[in-house]
């Protein structure tokens, strides 16, 4: 175990981690800094634990290993979010630190969930900063530190491969360094475009940032209780919708689109589940939903159901309705979106379409075996035969996703704070999922607010073992990697 | 495709369950016949189907491929079922021939859930075939055309691979016939005991035979409102207790007892993994249901506790309490051991005790694969390697189970009956997994009447789905098994 590598990554981390808060500050400056203090604290935190581990930390090589990169992944994601809670606690805005670190830990795997009660009225820099943490968590932090710092150098792809979601990794640069600056110029870009739509659509510049950073992320923080749906209109509906679902495409295929390779972009297969998955689930919405107060008319239900579908498959979580009292129907077909989510290789979180269309084919294989035991039958994706090893762990991960979710729902039951069957068990999804809202008391226009600080911290494992895919996280419990 | 021995083989099947219905016309008879004629009339039709196709189809030669075994189960199983609803139709028990279905698909796949809504006061005769159709379908009816008719000679391994629950087959003689006389005999020895058991404890025959029958098969219809909390009594819930968790076992394992191999029985991992489950689980339950109306001691939880942990993980689905009101986190529990079910060769539903050990294996190993990519690891159970192909196949499976789940949840909540999450979603869990009540509308205390007939074909499907494992009834709809 090359351990002061793993520390000197670790303090570069937390170095980028101080960076990402100086937009924050400078936010807080703007509006008056009543809460610039509380970033002025943690950056000056996180430069005294950081600097010395960048800087003293002389690992004798440079070369990472499949072992150091997920444990550094899975170590900095939860250091990530103890040290980007103190904002929270330092500037009042959330007193309790277990409630701080359910929010940061939300924020960064752009979940979205949230404990906070009283959403208008909050100072704006911590605000931002809450939202901030859905963009920096959508593509990685891992992913940011090398794009900053590339010259940490040796083989890093086992640091994207464990950030990444998605069963695959698809590189776009030999180098990793480029592959990570790649990511965060079409990220930006994209975000920028967003925050302008927005600001064409009749939002204040706060406002689109805050809008644009969530949708970007997949996260679904806002700044009004009554999210998206505060500002009434249809065209920041429409925008949003539109972002949210070009947020859950791989941003591989983005830049297949600039570098001339298009046509082979819109062959993705992914893409095709996903926008079929997408066009399917939003007409069957659409439907259920015509005859409830927020339907009416066809395009009244489309304009709820296509924002909302979007919402959930995406991950993000913003609403415009509260679909926690919408029929039984649309309820389950917005619970299937929640598990399937989006692309790989997106800010998205949920199972991922890849692997629900690899499950689906290897489904087919397995009904066709039972009649036809001797054909050999190869499961093809993106058009070419896909490894048993990845099909086996593809199914491997279905089952711990659902698992960990049975497991949660059943040790936040014992809290015994939400009695009902159905808040329990799609609190625990839409954490493993990254979604933010479920239904009952976790609903759109509830929150977290009512567990117990142990529920907080199962929910806060369940986010961040969503985010990462599982894997990484549960390997800090196997004991071989703590050997030497 | 051997059209002629698939339509023999389907004719012998309908024979045997004509003569399955001699026991209740029996029955019926003792007790004052008012529905001997149903029997009678029913009888008749299956012998005027069954005669001609088991005398007039000569086919060429007996070897039953894979493909018509399985079609040969699937079907069976459905004609099974429609033949079997006949009785509660022409005894004017069940008027509506969908509700009769549904009924006589919940008995055969020994789900033990009922649209009955008045329990008490009905034909003796009809109830009796009620449960007997636990006892059949427990074991599966294919393997007691086997065991009764074993001149069908050929290979027949297709068949009983079709019908066996779990992934992989365990042989005990060389033939197949004898193995399928072999299992009967073992079943209808432990079905006696657990007869004699209940009369010594106080019931009279004829209950002490309803609930036998519904033990056996781990099915769990009763001629009683309350199940077998109607007797209050703590003997017949012991007894009741006792061989639920007998009969979730595999049958193999008490051949090897008899034959004196038992050391080799009491070695067998699943049992440890189940008999482990069981206890942990009912030592959870216990602690938390103490503060309800049904703990208050220790021992009175542990009474509750014991009895609905082997109800729900044998998936016979009797209740002494009603579950449905109990904490959030004693609910989540009883869920968690209604998706585990028992184990493979046993007449228990669910998922399969090995089936999750196999998968919690491959979890773990997948844990380790992304620090150790290139370390070669077997997943070992019962203390030999096991297959890719079967660990692909277990995977594949539990995703299917769990996406059949989803998907029927969501076509029953369609039809707008039941608003409740908690309802839908654990309708589809306990059919799917044949245990028979779920929580909600559908709670041990509650029925299936109010669903509409839409939903009634929807669950039927998913009790046969479940029943038969899933892949041989969704083989059904892949053409290639159609054609030529």
């Amino acid at each position: 175990m090359n351990i002061l590598l793993l520390l000197k990554l670790i303090g570069s981390i937390l170095l980028v981690e101080g960076a990402a808060m100086l937009p924050a500050l400078v936010i807080s400056l703007l509006y008056g800094g009543s809460d610039a203090m509380a970033f002025v604290w943690t950056i000056l935190i996180l430069c005294a634990v950081g600097l010395p581990l960048r800087l003293l930390c002389k690992p004798e090589q440079n070369n990472l290993r499949a072992k150091e990169g997920f444990l550094a992944v899975a170590l900095s994601w939860v250091l990530l979010s103890i040290f980007g809670a103190l904002p929270f606690v330092f500037s009042g805005m959330i007193p309790n630190f277990i409630d701080a670190l359910f929010e940061a830990v939300s924020g960064f795997t752009t979940t979205g969930a949230s404990i906070l009660t009283q959403i208008e009225g909050n100072p704006h820099g911590v605000m931002f900063w809450r939202s901030f943490t859905h963009w920096i968590g959508g593509m990685g932090v891992l992913v940011l530190t090398l794009a900053l710092l590339p010259q940490m150098g040796g083989r890093t792809s086992h640091l994207v491969r464990a950030e990444s979601p998605g069963p695959t990794l698809s590189k776009i640069a030999p180098k990793m360094g480029d592959t990570a600056k790649i990511l965060y110029l079409v990220y930006g870009v994209l975000t920028l475009l967003n925050w302008l739509a927005l600001l064409l659509a009749g939002m204040n510049p706060y406002d689109a940032a805050i809008h644009a950073l969530g949708t970007a992320g997949t996260g679904g923080f806002s700044n009004y209780a009554a999210s998206v749906g505060h500002f009434n209109s249809v065209w920041i509906e429409a925008i949003t919708t539109f972002f949210m679902v070009v947020f859950g495409v791989n941003f591989v295929l983005y830049f297949k689109l600039v570098t001339g390779s298009w046509r082979e972009g819109l062959r993705n297969e992914e893409l095709r589940w996903y926008l079929g998955i997408y066009v399917g689930i939003t007409l069957l919405l659409t439907l259920v939903i015509l005859p409830t107060s927020d339907g009416g008319t066809f395009l009244n239900s489309l304009r709820y159901a296509s924002f909302q579908a979007a919402s959930l498959m995406s991950t993000t979580g913003y609403a415009t309705a509260d679909f926690n009292l919408w029929p039984a129907a649309a309820k389950m077909l917005l619970l299937l979106v929640m598990f399937t989510g989006s692309c790989a290789g997106s800010t998205a979180g949920g199972m991922k379409i890849c692997r629900i269309g690899m499950l689906t084919k290897q489904g087919i294989r397995e009904v066709r075996r039972t009649f036809q035991p001797r054909k050999v039958q190869v499961v093809r994706f993106e058009g070419k035969g896909v490894e048993e090893s990845v099909l086996s762990q593809v199914a491997v991960f279905a089952f711990m996703y659902i698992l960990l979710i049975l497991l949660g729902a059943m040790l936040i039951s014992l809290d015994g704070v939400h009695a009902d069957f159905e808040t329990n068990i799609t609190a625990a999804i839409t954490c493993v999922s990254n979604v933010g809202p479920g239904f009952g008391a976790v609903g759109p226009m509830g929150s977290f607010a009512g567990y117990s600080a142990y529920s907080k911290l199962i929910l806060s494992f369940l986010m961040l073992a969503g985010r990462l895919e599982i894997f990484p996280l549960l390997a800090l419990f196997h004991p071989a990697i703590w050997r030497r």
